[in-house]
């Protein structure tokens, strides 16, 4: 309360009722060390409901994370380790960045999704929680996480994934920013997690709303013991309670929800709680003393695992290495060999040399695992002969489940596949990837920009990248979606212009470490350009985000075409025609302007000449974005409007996005310099 | 078949399948006249699954709704009406664009919430049923719509709203693209929206998978006329197939889903179904005379309904004139005159402003209607005094629930509340909005993009529309979402610089009618111009798009410096201290880019100078986009990372978003031009 009313501002009223819950969890329940916050052994806790960070703020304090007092005073202000939502990687203990509700909980699905695949890799025939490698994860969500729909189709994926390893509390207090939310919830929230084949339990603490509120701990203490019991279902318990309780005059309110309570309420719950009303921030030495034994208590259980850890590790073997390369995200020396080479002069879509890429390399690299959103098929997102990660109960005609398999099957749910992406990425060292149209991307755009946020090594692959895809018409048909996803900051957005470029761009999104990319794919054949011929680039340039695909005739030329993914090699035919017609013209393939830009202006000049300014971009999608790369002389052939369903070399002549095109705004933007 | 046959890709199986179900609605249950596709008394029908397009074509043939046999011949190709998904507007019968799953179910959510809304404005004291106002909305929904996030969110909404015109049945024939359901969809999915309080029938033609397939029509229109006669909740008939039954080999296959069947399975399934296996095409002279009989026995439903509409209109008097203005979107004269002007020298924030416009609406226009996802509060959208659309046992302490309300509370789910929205728009004239923060329009852009595509009047009010809203820290805060909506094609939006733009800006929304319109409004507040000021330019310019906001002190100025809400007053001060230094400069407040590409060459040269190349952008946002508007020579004032959680005056300091960064700039930019 003292901390939301220094800020002026926050979310007083969860964090005083969730405060017992909170306290339970890391005091008494959490495998945890506050002195090593990415110990492989911790359970994983996740705030949902971000809006409530002071919940975990001041147990990371009291328990010893490095928070202080001066940091719950700081909260919310320039620099503090208290920001307004928990930021991961900002704050130790804060697993995951949250705020943007239902994430947190279906990243927490991801999570133990990835600590089944992970215990598969390295510790698999060890029995039911007897592995260093077995823990739980923890979810604490609101009324809010409940209500977005990313929950929904990720808590159906923990139901048919049976996660034993999953324990949702759901703090149901019936109050959001719009107060009562009887307004907008009105649905059986237990007999929905019912129908996902959840574990569900009920507690409440308001007593039906009648008699006294009991915050009856030990009841949920059994009731979370009940929950890890149940090791073949995720389980959640829908707590009941009442928001900013104790408050005498704004707990159950929409007030107390956003909105810093006032001096006078937080005074008057001081002297109700037995607490001087007129002290701020006040913790008494005992009380401290006490909650930061947990240190002691966890070094103790840290050194226990550690035991169990040195036991698996000596009759480990190789299992031993992939685990200090995972955990590191090493990639093993040498791994690049195992990428294809593509032959030139055949034809092959980049979904389909993405997906050789992947089966090249699914026993070089184990930590990759994927899979689609119900477009296996259409994304070659699968490994063959990889198992599914799956139940054995659910094998199917098609598909082979096993618990640690790797080819994961999201359904028709984009945003809980982004989210869990996330959740995977966040847990360990692993190297997830996921599937699905260019055009659906918008469908998992917040899962996605959380992973920017806490650049996280996911990998898209965005297929039917554009018109091109055809019949399936402008619903389909990605137009703005490039210009889009190369908004989101941190967000490395590749579309390779043949097959050799897209085995450079997965060797190139591997390499890194430290952010996501999406990886925009053809769904119609591309040629396999033949770079032995003179004056053409190797697909290495690829890493560089842009180089010189074929030179001009001229040292210097005249126009310089730009073109990405299946456009390039339409800037390869209007360079044949323009220099035919003895324009000296030169085509860069730009597959990731993230990349270039990283590059130094030398290299930038070296590819995009600064004195030519007779340029022409040339990309199936919207011109916007490419002004500052064209420049004021330069042209743009692109399309501007939603597209339409008919073969796509139909749409390609009729959007005018043809060779002859560009051959045209290559000579509008050399006559606009004269 | 055979028209996936000759298209060569595309969705055969559910469109065999579901042949008899769309024929008993087509045929037998609904409420139409194929001779007047958009009779206001029609029921509605929605094809949730677009990719089994089929099932509606041949419906709209066989009814008589204008597609012929060619028309199914030129399935998915360029120019036909009959596009790989169903596009509204392009073939008449087709209420809504669908294909994106799950977006036709949660849209229909909409257009029975907006059919009691418009009952509610037209005939409010009719008994049940008996006005020429009611009428049902049906769906087809598919595994895949089932899965999406999206429709949890919405029939969560319409559970709350016991939507009882609402009649949803669900192929559930466990087949998806990537074959047997089981591997992704496991739920109970009648028990979830049994939880959500939908009334829930189960039909299993399969008869538990044991025994002979079933087609019992007859029981599903028995379901189907018990599920309208529970008028309380939305009803949902759980209807378990076999997709591309009754073909031979494909039937209950992936490959069914999403590929052509081949030759010899279409003829094998002709010759099973007694049809000549040579014959493409073929319909039966008496078939469709039969079927097309469907006109006559609609023209005289249609009659017998102009007699009850006739006789409401006699006695409805001003609800007719309402009626009439509502349907055809006509604003009434002199409506401007109701909004307000705001007081130079004071100080308010956009979303206030805005607040204030539609308080001051409320009475002028009651076609004008909406709410917010939770922040209703923070997004300053409700009409005082006006009540809830929602059954009068939700009434809370904070709204007054009505079934025929008017402030529309979607809880914490943006992606239904942009899917409604959209229904509500397709359903009839009125004029709905609904807000958000900008950051989370990511959640609803499936269906923002989907308004775009279908040109629908909706409203999406996002305030807290960048780094000014302070503590809640970067994941709250808007970077890329301006860019990234600024590139869907057709949607305006819209970033007013104070209190009388704001006006402005609803003024110019609510006159459009073919296109949607996202606002971007302020949680700070913002000074109100003093336009009466020499060299300033009035609010009206908004509607242009970009205006000259302050002249410069010369007749032709050295710089222009161009701003978007929040920024214009840093654009202002900016001018002020260049003014001073002998610069002369001009600020263009630029609120919609696309209302200004509009405009013709000639007005747009006079706002932004072709002669003057100094040009300076300020928006607290991504420079990505503006390059083509400052040039070359041209810089941008911007932020190119995620923000971070503090005051915001600490932010705006702290990432350059000052006027000393914008004169820096300027000057910047007229050296480069030396």
């Amino acid at each position: 309360m003292d901390a939301v009313q220094r800020a002026g501002n926050g979310h007083p009223g969860t964090a005083m009722s969730l405060a017992p819950v909170a306290y339970l969890l890391f005091q008494k329940m959490l495998r945890q060390d506050p002195a090593d916050p990415d110990w492989a052994g911790r359970d994983r806790f996740v705030l949902s409901c971000g809006h409530s960070s002071l919940t975990l703020y001041i147990q990371l304090y009291l328990a010893g994370y490095g928070l202080e007092l001066d940091d719950l005073k700081a909260l919310r202000k320039w620099g503090s380790k208290t920001p307004g939502h928990p930021e991961h990687g900002h704050t130790a203990g804060v697993e995951m960045t949250t705020g943007p509700l239902g994430q947190g909980l279906s990243s927490a699905v991801g999570m133990a999704m990835a600590a089944r695949r992970e215990r598969g890799l390295f510790d698999p025939d060890a029995a039911p929680g007897t592995s260093p490698f077995d823990h739980h994860v923890y979810v604490l969500a609101s009324d809010g996480d409940i209500e977005e729909g990313v929950t929904s189709e990720a808590s159906a994926i923990a139901g048919v994934q049976e996660l034993g390893n999953l324990v949702v509390i759901y703090d149901q207090n019936h109050i959001s920013i719009e107060d009562d939310t009887a307004i907008a919830l009105g649905e059986d929230t237990a007999q929905r997690y019912e129908s996902y084949g959840w574990h569900v339990q009920t507690i409440d603490w308001t007593n039906g709303g009648e008699g006294e509120y009991t915050e009856d701990v030990a009841g949920l203490h059994a009731a979370i013991e009940a929950a890890k019991a149940e090791t073949s279902k995720p389980s959640i318990i829908v707590l009941r309670t009442i928001i900013a309780y104790p408050a005498p005059n704004l707990q159950n309110t929409g007030k107390s929800h956003g909105s810093a309570l006032g001096d006078s309420e937080v005074k008057a719950t001081k002297e109700l709680l037995g607490f001087d009303p007129e002290a701020d921030f006040a913790v008494a030495d005992d009380v401290i003393a006490h909650t930061r034994g947990l240190r002691e208590r966890a070094k103790a259980d840290h050194a226990a695992w550690q035991q169990e850890f040195d036991a698996w590790r000596a009759g480990a073997g190789e299992r031993a290495e992939l685990f200090d390369r995972i955990r590191t995200r090493t990639l093993p020396a040498g791994w690049e060999q195992a990428l294809p080479v593509f032959e030139a002069g055949t034809s092959i879509a980049s979904r389909k040399a993405s997906g050789e890429v992947l089966n090249a390399l699914a026993s070089t690299l184990p930590e990759l695992w994927g899979g689609s959103a119900d477009l296996a098929e259409s994304n070659l997102t699968s490994m063959k002969g990889e198992p599914s990660f799956l139940p054995e109960s659910r094998t199917t005609k098609t598909w082979e489940g096993n618990l640690y398999g790797r080819t994961l099957h999201f359904g028709i749910r984009e945003h809980a596949m982004g989210a869990i992406l996330n959740g995977i990425a966040l847990h360990g060292g692993t190297r997830p990837y996921g599937g699905t149209f260019l055009v659906f991307s918008d469908y998992m755009r917040p899962a996605v920009r959380l992973a920017a946020i806490m650049k996280l090594p996911v990998t898209y692959v965005w297929t039917h990248d554009s018109i091109g895809l055809g019949e399936d018409g402008p619903t389909h048909q990605p137009i703005e979606h490039l210009a889009a996803l190369r908004a989101i900051p941190g967000l490395d957005v590749v579309r390779p212009g043949d097959a050799n470029e897209t085995a450079w761009a997965w060797r190139t999104i591997l390499g890194h470490t430290d952010r996501p990319a999406g990886l925009a794919l053809s769904r119609q054949n591309l040629p396999t350009f033949d770079r032995s011929q003179d004056g053409w680039g190797d697909a290495s340039g690829v890493a560089k985000g842009a180089y010189t695909l074929v030179e001009s005739s001229a040292a210097t030329p005249q126009v310089i075409l730009i073109g990405t993914g299946s456009e390039v090699q339409i800037a390869v035919a209007a360079r044949e025609k323009l220099e035919a017609e003895g324009v000296p013209t030169r085509v860069v393939s730009m597959p990731c302007r993230e990349w270039f830009f990283e590059q130094d202006q030398a290299y930038r000049d070296t590819v995009l000449l600064p004195q030519v300014k007779a340029r022409v971009s040339v990309e199936a999608a919207l011109a916007f974005g490419w002004e500052g790369i064209v420049g004021d002389a330069g042209r743009s052939v692109s399309i501007e409007h939603f597209g339409a369903s008919a073969d796509y070399q139909d749409l390609y002549r009729e959007f005018g996005l043809t060779d002859t095109a560009v051959v045209t705004a290559a000579k509008e933007s050399l006559a606009g310099l004269q």
